[in-house]
């Protein structure tokens, strides 16, 4: 949300936060596709040119069957990060951090050997970063914070990737956390998504006239107060009482 | 569930897991009774003879909507637990462990001073328990146990509380690791609320006959196969393919 408000300032944008039913990243596949399904009517619903799925677990695991059932267009994380990671890499050794579900489904995986059949690509599940992004583990020098990092990124540090996806939306609150323990250069999946979908909408001719200023709406499933510590966490632009609850499913 | 078929043999047992929307201890208290009312409403049409709201968030924050709306007896874990702990207590002073929700509730709090106005209480959140744990951290000589443990815990060592509430239906798990650096009595939810069950359902005349053999079904809303884990952490009895998903809400 960040990162496509400052490159896309004339556009209007819709946010759908599924907070009475977060986190995706440990539940089934067939679960996590019927919420996103249910997400995608919503926006749909608003009438959207697009959509962007933001979320690294519903983006690996349901974005097929989204574009089946979307009239507009799907942009999901996996083809951004695996385009950003192979742009990077110099010894094709890509690490992928994610949830539980975004591992297990390989997706972010097989579009980077689809892309470059000679990559060599690790992908570690991480359960834990996003309960302790969550409840503000976010300093370098937190002792927590640093054991976990360590007890996950020493699986791939012997593997030597000179380039580490940062495969869900929580990740980068840790990106100075995580650089302590591997040099490798890291790719945000927002950075990464935002430039897609810019690309897409001057492709497609759907930018709106740059003369219009883009609002911004934010819609939640919990309530408008359970939401307001995590969004001065992420969104970085002040949420202007622009929030409201909905209820989907 | 596993005291519960422990002290009731003769009972059959309907356990509903709500494995799609877990965990509840983040939410509001306005979408914990939202999920909580289906599950019981669920449990309702099973055409239950008591409902035993085994976790400690749905407990503090639902449960006078549920006995509102139910017409069978519902039994949370805050009057067991409270009455367990000032039974327990000698020096009045009761620390109680929970989710956020939990916590902030203050219904457990509120219960043992209703009881004792001598007692003094400290409630201690605790949000990392439950990813830890459902991550498999169990073992007490592991180290970001201990550290986050030690963090939490620090905050009532020196309140010297002779009686710890585990206020959720995880912390058992880790008790052993809790004893490593507090030295009070701990309140296990589970046992406390199987036993005022137990009572319950003597008292009201509504035991099955001691001759029948009580069977276990198990409702998930997430899929079977990823309950399985959970299952064999938990429950300790064979589910025997008696495991079975439904959709709520």
């Amino acid at each position: 949300m960040k990162v496509l408000r400052h490159l896309l300032p004339s556009e209007d944008l819709i946010y759908l936060g599924d907070t009475a039913r977060v986190p995706y990243g440990t539940r089934s596949s067939e679960t996590i596709t019927r919420f996103a399904l249910q997400d995608a009517q919503f926006l749909l619903r608003q009438d959207v040119k697009l959509i962007v799925v933001a979320c690294g677990t519903a983006s690996s695991i349901a974005i097929d069957e989204l574009r089946r059932q979307s009239p507009v267009p799907v942009i999901g994380i996996v083809e951004p990060v695996a385009q950003a990671a192979i742009q990077a890499t110099q010894n094709h050794r890509i690490a992928i951090l994610g949830t539980n579900a975004t591992i297990r489904s390989r997706a972010i995986e097989r579009e980077i050997r689809h892309l470059d059949p000679a990559a060599q690509v690790h992908g570690l599940p991480c359960p834990l970063l996003v309960p302790l992004i969550e409840n503000g583990y976010l300093d370098p020098s937190n002792a927590i914070l640093r054991m976990v990092l360590h007890e996950y990124l020493s699986n791939i540090i012997n593997y030597k990737p000179d380039v580490v996806i940062l495969g869900c939306t929580h990740y980068p609150l840790v990106s100075a956390a995580i650089q302590q323990y591997i040099s490798a250069r890291l790719i945000d999946s927002g950075q990464a998504v935002a430039q897609v979908t810019h690309q897409t909408l001057c492709e497609r001719s759907l930018c709106n006239d740059k003369a219009h200023k883009g609002k911004s709406i934010y819609y939640v499933t919990d309530t408008v107060a359970n939401f307001t510590g995590i969004a001065e966490l992420f969104l970085g632009e002040p949420t202007d009482g622009q929030i409201r609850q909905v209820e989907l499913g």
